[in-house]
């Protein structure tokens, strides 16, 4: 893994000060170039919902819990006036979410060298999440792995290969490209969807495999999102070792991730008309030195 | 108030089971329209960031705190993989952010005519801000009133009415017509990264006029945002009562609101080449009957 | 369940503006004699742990979330000081706690009438936990039912009823009388201990049946504290109703209940020495409008 | 201050693995003896109201914010039952609070020698407030300087020494011995309570002087609490320096320091019958880790 990180890095490459990482391939000419992409103006939001129905056991997480401040009931306001609020509990990476830079790393270090015990109590001196709140849009590309297998999910455990991403591009009609969002379906949003399993929707998963990296890196892709919850095939291939694919993407690439993405809905508009690109905008919440931000992307058709 | 709002009224338009209101006028075609308007590629984002230093004074809400659950410290795992998370409480109208439609009312009736008591402990049954999720994405229009003033920022009280904006938009050179996000800035957000000073920026504002609302219904606008906090002018117009032109635009009009936006860099791009329109693109995050919602919304040229 | 309720009642009994209930039976008098019954002066504590392996499997209550929000490790202060500082999200009664006499109600009536619709989202306007701060110091007795079974625990659905009550009382020799503090070890706790299972401790516990009421309504029982999360026997005695004991005893007779207690220490100090009457101090937080609060009380012998 | 710290140092005198020091000092015989100081059964308590209103003005910690989960008004339940429930996110430290051994430290020492890393992101591996949990109970002895002078408060920056603990307790016709539970009033609380200015209360404050410790450690007292919010003198005494007597307190002796309490009613009944020894019972909640606990001790007379 150390050996891979090492092939795929891009450290230095954005200066050695670079907190971003491979968001900079996301360029204002590729911004521009990817309205084009916009053709009927259908939007498809990819969030899921924020609630305590969501995919998370407990543990480590929970799901948001969200209570109401005010509602109106006391409140005896000039013309009759009624005003509602709320506040949220929750792990910012509860649901739909992009990991910063600053979410793992190896070795002391994170991203571009920086220090490993500069994520503190206070969070993320580098790399945190704010430094992507202006960058994340751009062209989005979703590679639907579970309806070319034919399955509604591919089971926990299962391996997506490079190969494999080859082929199912391939067989869509797209191209992945410098600066892509790219989307990557397993089905396992649809898994959750039918039987509402959160322990087993966290239990493993299907994803990418460690070699992806390289061919990530070989096409500059600049974000990968997926509909698990850790884009990479858990439980991981080598064991022993846990979550290789996370360190090589985030801390030797520099490379975003979202997780817990819904595509469902889009996979069906790009099935039926046979485009698989399209606008992504997704701005993360800019949470100062956070390790990662709810997200509700949408992708524009 | 009660006759204006009236005047205004949605209610029904739509359906009378309708939630959404006036961001049912983002129709696919305005969207694949607003895509035009994306020619440069530069993204600007508006939210402001999510911190201790954000514009609550505290009292009925606190500025976010995050806290880390994770930093590393303490893990031994394969490989050395280290990872960091962490956990944020918040109101949901902290910082930049949508109000939902169920966020004020009068006279027992939201939107629509929806049951007043039904925004319960529980949050909003109707109108919550998760119906929002998928829609706010289209032409946005941003009206410089502090800049056309000439001034870094209006003060509190100055109310900014119906003929102040068409002069201004007839000075930009720009319309603002159906279905479109509009923007306008007072300066209030350049006057709280000046001083700092929570209280002060919650103590009052410049903002809208109560008659701004015929004009916003006569043009079929979608959304307004603002940098300010409540979008109107405060304190208001009429003694003795409050939040009149929130009841009209919220509960009459079904129109949603943006509160707390950062329009700085926007605002030089826009005098700089003196284009005033662009794609803007800012969903909420899906809260399942959230009163409300945090939002990073991205201005695309 | 009404007509005992009316039998059982407490209504007007310490005036129509008590919020208190039954601990106005804690009088000064019997304070100072329980004071008698400290003679080693051996310290056991109720209360159990809060963290993330309490008892609460999630959905409703969540277990304590408690987050650093200082260590010391970026901190550059005067003469090398460092301090550490924490902050908790729960529910309050997520652990040991008491119950407020606004935490039940039925037919839109809390404890001595008051309006059910007092219970708003700002809490309860009247019975809140804030009205029994300083009340809950005086005479404990353990009434050891598992011990007395021979059990380690009674199994979930057992009903624990008034004869047996006044045989485990006869064979401690020990007797229940005005203004006591009330102690049922049913063993649920150590059953928590041995398998950890919160999912299993939720679903259903041993514990008193709805006759109690009467027994403990003639003995003037200020306090029923559990090792239990209900008192009451769960699932209940009468299928199709729900928390019977919870709203006579909280709503007609205005008794303040304990839950989740541990007596594992208690018990076997007791049983040591056969002396089962104790002082008891556990004063709940003062949560202005609170309609629970955690709390670590004291038995002293 | 360090020599003052290596002379008052109570590292090892319970054992090299003890986490709780003086506390240590509250034997069960001591408890015992303390039982006798309850003659009239009269209950104080001396946490303050947890609400909004409290005095954190923000910042580094904030008042407790308490919101319901539930209150009844969409619950339909078998019998007509209805439930209420509320949830708190708060500081540890936000009011009436204990401070755990691992609050403070200096060059990377805890008390007893503890490494001071190991108060990470996951709180406090040694010295957590949970160790704690089952020992504060015993003698406590009011020491009512503000009385003493004849004024309401003393003014902030206003030093207590050594003499003057001595002049007020003889004055009172007290002694304080080892294992006592020492509370100082310096009218801080009424302060607050008369002008509600939490700025002002955490602005500075009248407190203990640096060579207090050795006065509490010839006295082997066990806790010190106070009205104020940090025990000792603000501004402190030595410019350039930070809580000094805080490190020496709880880091060199191994004292557990009371902060925030009130002490104006129990005050006015120790003035009225000259008696200022009682009965006190104040266990911190046991929060694993915990870095403080929130608290609301009875004084019983």
């Amino acid at each position: 893994m150390r050996a891979l990180g090492r092939e795929v890095s891009n450290w230095g490459r954005w200066g050695s000060d670079d907190e971003r990482g491979t968001t900079n391939l996301i360029t204002p000419e590729r911004v521009a170039a990817a309205a084009g992409l916009i053709r009927t103006g259908e939007v498809f939001h990819l969030g899921i919902p924020l609630d305590g129905d969501g995919p998370q056991p407990g543990g480590l997480r929970i799901n948001p819990i969200r209570l109401m401040s005010e509602n109106g009931q006391e409140q005896v306001l000039p013309g009759g006036f009624k005003w509602a609020d709320d506040y949220v509990f929750m792990p910012l990476q509860a649901g739909s979410q992009y990991d910063s830079l600053a979410h793992v790393h190896y070795d002391d270090q994170l991203y571009n060298g920086f220090a490993g015990d500069g994520v503190s109590v206070k969070g993320a001196d580098k790399c945190g999440i704010h430094t992507q709140a202006g960058g994340i849009a751009g062209r989005g590309v979703l590679l639907d792995i579970a309806k070319a297998r034919g399955v509604d999910w591919l089971e926990a455990g299962t391996a997506i290969g490079p190969a494999e991403l080859d082929e199912v591009a391939a067989a869509q009609g797209v191209t992945v490209g410098a600066g892509d969002i790219l989307l990557i379906r397993t089905g396992w949003r649809k898994k959750f969807l039918s039987d509402g399993d959160a322990a087993g929707f966290m239990a493993g998963e299907p994803g990418l495999s460690l070699n992806c990296a390289t061919w990530l890196r070989e096409r500059d892709v600049a974000v990968v999102g997926s509909d698990n919850w850790a884009v990479e095939v858990m439980p991981g291939e080598n064991p022993g070792a846990a979550f290789e694919l996370h360190m090589v993407l985030i801390r030797d690439m520099g490379l975003t991730l979202a997780e817990m993405l819904d595509f469902e809905d889009l996979s069906e508009a790009c099935a039926a008309d046979g485009r698989y690109d399209f606008f992504y905008a997704g701005p993360p919440l800019q949470f100062t030195r956070g390790i990662g931000s709810p997200v509700n992307p949408l992708a524009i058709r």
